[in-house]
């Protein structure tokens, strides 16, 4: 027993609320190291050894070095003391905050290790405190629109030296196309037709460039797109064809026009506003730069979220469009350099005005800390992202190595931040899937099936349905292609059956995740989805060969591949299959 | 190395910022295993090879299974990107979030290991997250009073059948002995000699119990103590003489006979209070018990601090007693078990009213979920309590395994809640002290001396300083003894004694804190405070037997001892020195 490896942290990822009478324990260890893992629990205020507990573990997630193992237990009373027992051969070991003894409870009487003050706690579980997403999120699949170049519906309102809209259009890092959002009013019918149930627009107010990240007015939509009517319009719309809509949230900077700025660099220390913004002195100079910003963008002043004033505003403005306007939920940009404080303002805020507004962080690494349940839903899942990238397009890792860093975040989260964690495969600031894909249009599709029957709401960048290309920003936001002669439309087929497939079956949504093969050095992977009602073994052959592969200690059962055609059975505890390159099986248990 | 027994949390006790421009980092290694162990950083919107930093790092605390690497680091921009290095012979390790590689930064070019946004993060560090104690609680010396028994100034008060008060006293669960405030008033000049620096009151709000936790009106000082302009005076008075005061918040759970619980009694589910409580059924039952409860008390119903209400209620008593009285902090009773976004609008309210106010959890358990700067300054500190008891009192454990739980606190928080930590040794739930010892006052000294030498706020309880004894409740309760021939005057000495050497130096209170010796199955201890203008060697033998002490790899220096007579010299790199039987020597550097 590798005892270094063990490790638990009370109230965190490791121990949490999943609802309110559930809570789940989790515990690691080394890969393969123990027989059996437990939790011994009972409640502190009556902690004697016939009103004790012992509850097995599973392993739930594994990576190279170690096994991850969970429980879902619902304490009586909402109080929950308790310790790990591990159990590898003829060796016996108990855990809590003291340390590690080899005393059994019944065998020590009641030491300071066995006693109700040493234990682990989650002393009680309170419904507030439970981290509670939206649950349609769970059943949603995101379509990101970056409103300049999906769909010119209002020509009058076009900007000046708007672009020619065909599919060889060029953009530019400043050019315009004309976009705007009558241009997606027109084209609801084709994202339900697709099966989209969200739109996440990147911003569409007020602001100078093409992107619209620069934001100089956050309760105006941006003339070039048209006004807050139409907004309004377009999210009634879209409900009635069930679909949702989320917003961008620029809130951690605003652009360099926005009219609180513009005072400072003209009023400098006299401008009622300079307390807006981080100046570290003035007059304020771009050059060198003394103001803080995002980056070192000096068009994109950080705005001071401390300040009441600045979060007044920014709180109308998430009511406003959440209130007045109707929309669904809030994606917040760089929301991990805004404080914790103004987050969690700003989910009181949207929570009170739509209590099932999802609210979504932009952050790249590690985000528990927002995650506790006071801040964000959930967070845009670069982390997984990369990963499918790695394994199915770029052909970077093995089977193990994926699956470890996809573990990695089953473990990083609270199980029900995963379940509506927001799955991207590219976007406005990458290069798109196709892209990345080199052109291969299987290792793209494999991309898109494993992320439509993962767990997490799946997000699908304007256009990859119909096999438009291009590479980091600008190649990637090109005008979306309306011409049907230069669409794909084998691809969109293929994206509207997944999503279907997806739509079809809930455990392909929020059941229960498993690896059942993920080797090192091999390019394939099997996992099994399952609800209540539902039980799915789905085989993916990430390699360029084809590959024969083997399920090992199976239940019995026979299986129709929903993904292709055929049938298979389990056979002396066994389930084989063939299967092509780059290729996948959805099988369904019959 | 050990990869296994590596282990790092982004924004955790093992990434924080300690003040508005610094961070801390950590990492945990397996003990004594590696050579070398630094954090290699940048800023990650500028993360480049020649703009990243390597900075080496120090244990700051070991177990008897790992070592603690700690640095302080001040990022320029406030954003830190950051990966290990660990070092061991030829080998060396990077580690970030995607995982461990031999690749340095120079050689991989930019790959995903060493891409910015494969990197662990502390993204911004925005002052108002910042967790700040109060800086008082640092040069604090608690003194906690159960103000039914520690004097009686005004006997016009005094409850029916109050016993006499008398060295002999003895009290019962239930009996009274006209303990009251204008006592407290009539002997602060006494606590001024102590030395004391602030009082912490277990409740003196209108409640039925002697104890007072059975809360009857939260906004009046209970008739038997006097009323709130004798609080009012007491307050002043304190403060005149330099002692501040701390009031107990029982927030969990009210009284039987708190009014909205009598009206719940009495109207059950048309009473307009009903939802105040946590009620399972209607009519209310004890017996069977069918609300919940602190533990399974049912004179104890717990509040619904969920409810709009009763979160208005004592918010409202949060405020009072700090806007209005004027005290200076707030001990949360069982604050464990009442929900964290409660404590939260807590803080803002306390801090509001005075933004010095020293908000204390009681919590028994690891509390770094309460202690991420949202929520409380500290938690009461049991571990150090028991860590303390089991080697200098019980003599349980040796100097490893004390080094180990005292080091186990260390990384369990950040430092500045450890520097304000509520050190205690007993208290009005425990057996006393001496009686803990035995009546052995070499133990209960050398407990008393650690306590006051080391980080956090001492707190001396009642009664203690003078010798008291006592087993627990009802034995720890026993009346003050102000007859001077039943005190110990020596033992008062001793107090005031080490009391004042705290004082007189604050290497004593915030300095850093390294154990120097803490051996396998060694009964001494030796270890190191030092800050920019003093150094200690602090050595204590908890052993029955002379002890010769040596301390190696010392930098030349001279000590003089201020606990006892003596100096001495480092030679050859080694410090040494004998102790005799359960003593200790305060080194101070000439």
């Amino acid at each position: 027993m590798l005892l270094e490896a063990i490790y638990h942290q009370p109230k965190s990822q490791y121990a949490y609320a999943y609802d309110e009478e559930t809570l789940h324990i989790r515990v690691r260890t080394k890969r393969n190291d123990m027989d059996r893992v437990s939790v011994v629990w009972g409640d502190k205020y009556d902690f004697v050894p016939d009103k004790i507990t012992t509850t097995e573990m599973e392993v739930f997630a594994k990576d190279s070095l170690f096994d991850y193992y969970q429980v879902a237990i619902k304490p009586p009373f909402r109080r929950f003391a308790y310790a790990f027992k591990f159990e590898k051969g003829d060796r016996t070991v108990f855990w809590n905050e003291v340390g590690f003894t080899e005393d059994s409870l019944s065998s020590s009487g009641v030491g300071m290790l066995w006693s109700p003050s040493g234990m682990f706690e989650f002393p009680f579980l309170n419904a507030v405190d439970v981290h509670t997403p939206p649950e349609w999120v769970k059943n949603a699949v995101f379509y990101q629109i970056f409103p300049e170049r999906f769909a010119n519906g209002d020509p009058s309102l076009n900007p000046e030296n708007t672009q020619a809209w065909t599919h060889e259009s060029v953009p530019t890092r400043d050019n315009f196309f004309g976009g705007d959002l009558q241009g997606v009013i027109d084209n609801l019918d084709y994202l339900q037709e697709l099966g989209i149930t969200c739109i996440y627009f990147t911003p569409f107010f007020e602001a100078f460039s093409n992107h619209k990240y620069d934001t100089i007015d956050y309760l105006k939509v941006d003339p070039q797109f048209g006004d807050n009517k139409t907004a309004k319009k377009l999210v009634d719309e879209a409900h009635k064809k069930g679909i949702r809509v989320m917003l961008d949230a620029v809130f951690n900077h605003s652009g360099y026009y926005f009219p609180p700025f513009q005072d400072v660099l003209i009023n400098g220390e006299k401008s009622r506003f300079k307390d807006w913004f981080h100046i570290k002195e003035f007059p304020v100079s771009t050059d060198p730069l003394n103001y803080d910003t995002f980056g070192f963008v000096p068009e994109m002043p950080k705005l001071n979220t401390e300040n009441r004033e600045v979060r007044a505003y920014l709180l109308k403005v998430a009511r406003y469009w959440v209130e007045e306007i109707g929309v669904d939920g809030w994606r917040l940009d760089v929301a991990n350099e805004v404080d914790h404080r103004f987050w969690r303002d700003f989910r009181d805020t949207v929570k009170a005005a739509n209590p099932d507004a999802y609210i979504l962080g932009e952050i790249w690494h590690n985000s528990m800390a927002w995650l506790q349940g006071d801040q964000f839903d959930a967070v845009m899942n670069y982390p997984v992202t990369n990963s499918i990238l790695d394994f199915f397009v770029k052909d970077e890792i093995d089977a193990e190595s994926f699956m470890g860093r996809l573990d990695a975040m089953q473990i990083a989260y609270p199980k029900q931040a995963n379940e509506v964690a927001f799955n991207l495969l590219d976007s406005h600031d990458t290069p798109r899937l196709l892209h990345i894909a080199e052109g291969n249009k299987d290792r793209m599709k494999l991309a898109a099936l494993f992320q439509l029957t993962y767990m997490g709401a799946p997000c699908i960048y304007y256009g990859d349905e119909i096999g438009m290309t291009g590479g980091g920003d600008p190649g990637c936001r090109k005008p979306m292609i309306w011409e049907e002669e230069y669409q794909d439309r084998q691809l969109f087929e293929f994206y509207k059956n997944i999503i279907q497939l997806r739509k079809d079956h809930p455990a392909l949504k929020d059941g229960t995740f498993k690896f059942l093969s993920a080797e090192k050095d091999n390019k394939y992977i099997a996992f099994e989805r399952t609800d209540e009602n539902d039980r799915f073994i789905i085989v993916m052959n990430s390699g360029d060969t084809k590959q024969k592969v083997e399920i090992n200690d199976m239940e019995p059962g026979k299986f129709r591949n929903l993904y292709g055609t055929g049938s298979y059975e389990v056979e002396n505890r066994v389930l084989s299959l063939e299967l092509e390159p780059l290729s996948a099986a959805v099988l369904k248990e019959k």
